[in-house]
């Protein structure tokens, strides 16, 4: 952040009174710019015994496995968005949204939430950001090929909770170094 | 927003290509500015029988009682969040965090994560943003006098599975027409 969004003169970064970070502030409107995490929102969508996967069609992880999913929008639930994001990414409608799993994965600014669904309807189809869309069931999924850790853990979390009969929510932090740069 | 925070030119709002809403684009150096919910984060702090309540001394709702909660910050967990919330407004330090309950407020583009946790040590004493701050059990809840519906529904749960003896995750949407503007 190099100007003010509101008026549009160069901002400095310091420690507004009575705050402990520094912020982007403007000396000469008064703003102060606070810059927080996002939300990124998805579906575990499930059809009998199958669940659906998207293959990436755009980076980070193009060609890689991935449950729906996309930041949430203002005006939105995090159930709508997931919802939303299912219909954009792999063509599916879905209904009976529960809360499964969220992340926090600070190294890269991001909350997850993604919610059990089911697929209402039988339609799936690739859009814009998907190679392809399928049901897979759980002997079918490509464990070395899904894209995100959050991906991973949710998904075994989910065949772990079916086998027991149980589903509850759950809640974990994905801690790595921050990016190198050179 | 009226300028492009990392050129300063004048930003227009439309339709990126590709893009299904309106963001603010600098039609200069090209940036497309997205804006999206914040989270705020707290903690739901037992000790023994009772629960830690700070009444707030900013608006909005000054005088009414709250949980201790605040936006989630760059490079934090939702957990180390909702920790640093309740030390800063509460002088509390805690552990044994678990997600509890977890809210979509759209109307003002906000998700809540709210944390079971337990008092370390036995200190407390309002922070800046309190005017006070009390153990209170179930019976001096001061149900007519606390500050959000997320501050309410999260205790009516809390006292709820207590008393069932059986904590679990729960979502919810907390749904509100958009404020008037004159």
């Amino acid at each position: 952040m190099n100007f003010c969004s509101h008026c549009g003169n160069p901002v400095t970064s310091r420690i507004p009174d009575g705050d402990s970070r520094p912020r982007y502030i403007c000396d000469h409107c008064g703003t102060i710019h606070y810059q927080n995490p996002r939300v990124v929102t998805g579906c575990l969508v499930t059809h009998g015994e199958r669940v659906l996967l998207a293959r990436r069609a755009i980076n980070p992880r193009r060609g890689y496995w991935t449950l729906p999913a996309g930041f949430l929008e203002n005006g939105e639930t995090a159930a709508a968005g997931a919802a939303r994001e299912t219909l954009e990414e792999a063509g599916a409608e879905v209904g009976e949204l529960e809360l499964y799993t969220v992340f926090s994965l600070p190294h890269i600014n991001q909350i997850y939430t993604f919610f059990r669904a089911r697929l209402t309807g039988d339609r799936y189809s690739a859009g814009a950001e998907s190679l392809d869309v399928q049901l897979v069931d759980e002997a079918g999924i490509p464990w070395d090929e899904l894209a995100f850790p959050v991906i991973t853990e949710t998904l075994k979390c989910f065949f772990s909770d079916r086998a027991e009969g149980n589903f509850r929510t759950r809640s974990f932090d994905i801690i790595r170094p921050p990016p190198r740069t050179l």
